[in-house]
């Protein structure tokens, strides 16, 4: 048998249902990995490996009588440190709350325990989930960026330090990591896992979801916490009616990325897949714009506090974006939403006759150095359009890291996005 | 001069600026207030004189030095007791959490403060802002509900404890106490204030919006926080164009509202005002259902924690509400939301060529005894709709309280509602 750490959530759940695994040998199992690990990945903000230990002897306690809780019943799970969690601290990448210890838990994380999902540990975001790098590094290659700013959680994941974690997006925060990491990332429709419990940035872009190992392990958290029935992965599905869509920003696209994405129609083609391009309409490209006066406008008042009495303590990154987003009247604020609301019934006639919109997860591979998380351009869109999206790695760049692809349908097809995802990626990796 | 705290917000300012009124004397007259009458209207959750005494000193003496910080400078404020204060205890109405004391203020009491507003304490909360009754009793008859949840916030305001305060709606928590109190209710468009470090409901209904004794006191403070160029309302503004909506439930409308209401068309088109019915079409009638099924399902999630960790402490009401609103899919759930998309494109439609819609701001008076905070029918629909609406008191009921109505412009046009609700309110109060 592998190593525990390094089996799926899938895997895992079999195996525990089999009677070779518990609970408590995979939380040893990630916390050994982590140990021998993480003083160079430095994925983890806090860990109590008693108290992880502890909720997976009970889980194996309520298995022996009969009692599972439900689809994540044994599994450990890292929690992004801008979720609130009562039993370990919460820092939301900053400085500013320094040993804070909320007073609940986020409404999440008691949605992965109630089905039987065990805390692991809370892992590193940047500052206040925004663009200042955190600490950690890319496992696969130490001197590259994990991408962020679910960067602990997708390098946590990536690293077989735990199998699932969750992740949220604003701008790019969850597709990016999982793209520079190889994990698969599931972003749902808008506002399916509550959002109760985490640092708020820009309400109207705020969105939670998952990291697995791949889309079968994402897809059964995420419909363990959202309450949907996961497809099926074992019989292979139907090819999609897929739409390639190379997105306003398709300039900023690296060769290697454009290179790969530019051979990808044919192979999806051989295998059965009806492919087409997606032309939408030149007005689309308003939601760049857009959505980043949203993004703006909306988390300079989110963080308000923050920058009102803790300007000091912010990076000059985030300090600066906060104080000049005051520039947006509200006027361009509302103007700006109306724009987002013509955008998205623009996507959803330009879906109309395809299952499932394919599209870069990032300009290409995870950036060399530490200090640049990766461009937002390929993401933000999508977070604003409130559409679920799947990053699946698909490809290897020329310094040997993963680059991906996102797979997109329409709000609330979370289903078929995940459906259409395993299978261009079963596809393209062979 | 009049006693310094039953002055309007606008009054006050303007006393202020002429030098007859200091901040310090303003906010020592309101603890008085509170003094001589809270131990039987029990609107205040947490007061701390001293603090509040500080602050208003310290807005006078930044007034001495001509700086000035905003539009509410030396103004008293109420928040409610589900809003975050870092200088004061927030219990959300529960004995969850009491004695909490969040780690920052929430963003709404921090604009508040950046404009020069001075915190004066936390006002009573129902339970989680839900339908379970606090102990607030409604200042003009204390034998009366002074409405819910919102209810220490409208109770202080009408009974010049404080000019100002915050009050929040996920179903009619904000209009309904404006209503039984008699005071001005403003609900801005949806996601105007920024409910950073608010209790979350249901995220797609939760708006944060203000009290104040007349419109305009009201408009100053939400201008202030929204960032609007506030209309004057010192000259008479044109007639509006307005359009009567019964709304789906008008039988559950008492027959002195319905008196009222019908009474009112001549008496604002003697005015000079356009005035016709509002027919939007039936199929609007399925956002009482829809939007149940969004408060149900989104609030069960928000409320994971207590559910899960602290279900004897709720009421059998809400205890009860979380583990019913199990019963809802995710399928009905999208389905719900669908159906609140075709009804806010009817609304927007229906709403063409006239300035507002008029409808009660209640099903009628506020009914006697503490138990019933009244019915949410008049309400949520709107708060689900995301239109600003504006409660203003007009008639007097049958036992002498203050009954009213709503006035209802599109999404993004509050300025026009508070216009009109401004005019309305002068012509049928004469």
């Amino acid at each position: 048998m592998k190593d525990p750490n390094t089996l799926g959530a899938v895997e895992a759940v079999r195996a525990m249902a089999a009677g070779t695994l518990t609970s408590e040998r995979l939380v040893l199992a990630c916390l050994e990995r982590i140990h021998a690990r993480d003083p160079e990945v430095l994925a983890w903000a806090h860990l109590d490996p008693a108290l992880a230990l502890s909720e997976a002897r009970e889980r194996d306690r309520e298995r022996s009588e009969g009692r599972l809780r439900g689809a994540l019943h044994g599994l450990p799970i890292g929690v992004k440190d801008i979720i609130d969690t009562a039993t370990l601290p919460t820092e939301y990448g900053t400085p500013i709350y320094r040993g804070h210890r909320p007073v609940a838990d986020a409404a999440c994380v008691v949605a992965a325990r109630e089905q039987g999902g065990v805390v692991l540990g809370k892992t590193v975001s940047t500052e206040l989930a925004n663009r200042h790098p955190a600490i950690t590094r890319n496992p696969h290659n130490l001197a590259h960026t994990p991408g962020g700013s679910s960067s602990g959680s997708a390098a946590a994941v990536a690293d077989h330090m735990v199998p699932l974690a969750f992740a949220t997006q604003t701008g790019g925060s969850l597709v990016r990591p999982a793209a520079y990491c190889g994990v698969a990332g599931f972003k749902p429709t808008y506002n399916s896992i509550n959002g109760a419990g985490i640092k708020l940035l820009a309400p109207s872009l705020d969105t939670v979801g998952v990291y697995g190992r791949d889309v079968p392990d994402a897809s059964l958290f995420a419909a363990a916490l959202i309450g949907f029935v996961p497809p099926s992965f074992d019989r292979p599905a139907a090819p999609p009616r897929i739409a390639l869509y190379r997105t306003p920003q398709w300039s900023l696209a690296e060769p290697s990325m454009v290179e790969a994405f530019e051979a990808m129609p044919s192979r999806l083609s051989a295998a059965g897949a009806a492919v087409q391009e997606l032309a939408l309409p030149p007005a689309m490209d308003a939601i760049i714009d857009a959505s980043n006066i949203v993004n703006d406008y909306e988390t300079r008042r989110s963080l308000a506090y923050e920058r009102v009495y803790h300007l000091p303590q912010l990076s000059p990154t985030l300090g600066g974006k906060l104080v000049q987003a005051g520039r947006w009247t509200r006027d361009q604020y509302l103007e700006a939403l109306r724009t987002v609301a013509d955008c998205r019934r623009m996507l959803e006639d330009g879906l109309r006759g395809v299952d499932v919109l394919v599209t870069p997860s990032a300009e290409g591979e995870a950036p060399r150095g530490l200090e640049n998380v990766g461009k937002t351009a390929f993401h933000q869109m999508w977070t604003m359009l409130h559409v679920p999206s799947v990053a699946v790695p698909v490809f290897t760049g020329p310094s040997g890291l993963p680059m991906g692809v996102q797979v997109i349908a329409a709000r609330g097809q979370d289903v078929r996005a995940l459906q259409a995802a395993h299978w261009i990626q079963q596809v393209l990796r062979g």
